[in-house]
């Protein structure tokens, strides 16, 4: 897509080798007419599998998930982080942030995951794929069948998403970077 | 809103006499044509007041924000909780949850919000107003103008929205709730 690699250019800001800010529009500030056009390819990709359930992860996916949603006709389900409270009995797994460098607890209450849900897993980066395998982790708890996956930004470098593929999930990431530099602010698009 | 009052009664569950549960489609399973339809309320209330952009906080309050910034046609802001290796220079503030118990700092990038911005502050709940309250100081520290808050449900007897109403400030909760019932699972709407 050529006009979100320019978006990307224009608007992403190459923070380290390993990291590429873009919080002027997709994960601090959002663009929200911007996320409904990156959400119609994913519709367009998915759409023949009979989604019946958006699944992503608090916070950053939660905004892309929705305005999907609305495209896709199904209901929104973000996994929490952490325990909760007012949380009933969930399903849980363990995720780690390659950013961050910590492990955290995520969750999805039993009720809104079944085996009868056919889940799009969408997120808005793709690195090691911790976060993604966390929620797959989880569907399968569930005994949900997974219909594919989409992410906005995925990381080539980080082979999180080739594993994935090579698994036999279908990864649509609406870009893929292979290289970041941080001398040159320049980003090499797959 | 008659109709919201019974989405509410039906979907939501009392936990304890301070906590309405409704996971079912606010905050964690998401139902986006249904806050869809609330967030026509908040336009149809603040839409004469030229919102340049919703603000609100992580995590709960993304959806809502993100499908009223659609009919505002505004960006939307979410306030990160805690530091952010990639956050820029930014405005802070600390809030007091009172279901958790614990204190959170939330911090938006100075870049986002200006003193050119007329900021609608957008979330799920509205009880003591200590979130609010951390979003309107926000708003102050870069001078933009508040032109009012919406929330979906203001619990009417832990007197946040009361005590912003006071002050002045344009506060428009969707439904308010003047008394839970645990044991007859019971919601009083004020």
């Amino acid at each position: 897509m050529k006009w979100l690699e320019k978006e990307i250019r224009e608007r992403g800001k190459v923070v380290n080798d390993d990291i590429l800010k873009v919080n002027s529009f997709l994960n601090h500030q959002l663009d929200p007419k911007l996320l409904d056009k990156m959400c119609l390819l994913w519709y367009d990709h998915f759409n023949k599998n009979d989604v019946t359930k958006i699944l992503t992860i608090e916070a950053s996916g939660i905004a892309l998930a929705t305005l999907a949603s609305l495209r896709f006709n199904t209901k929104v389900v973000y996994a929490k982080k952490g325990e909760s409270s007012t949380l009933g009995e969930h399903y849980c797994a363990t995720i780690h942030s390659f950013t961050k460098g910590n492990d955290t607890n995520i969750c999805v209450e039993k009720t809104y995951l079944t085996s009868n849900d056919r889940v799009l897993i969408l997120d808005d980066f793709l690195a090691t794929g911790s976060a993604i395998r966390g929620l797959i982790d989880i569907c399968k708890q569930a005994g949900a069948t997974i219909v594919g996956i989409g992410t906005a930004i995925e990381k080539g470098y980080q082979h999180g998403g080739d594993s994935l593929r090579e698994e036999g999930y279908d990864v649509y990431s609406l870009e893929i970077i292979e290289h970041l530099d941080k001398d040159t602010n320049s980003i090499t698009f797959r």
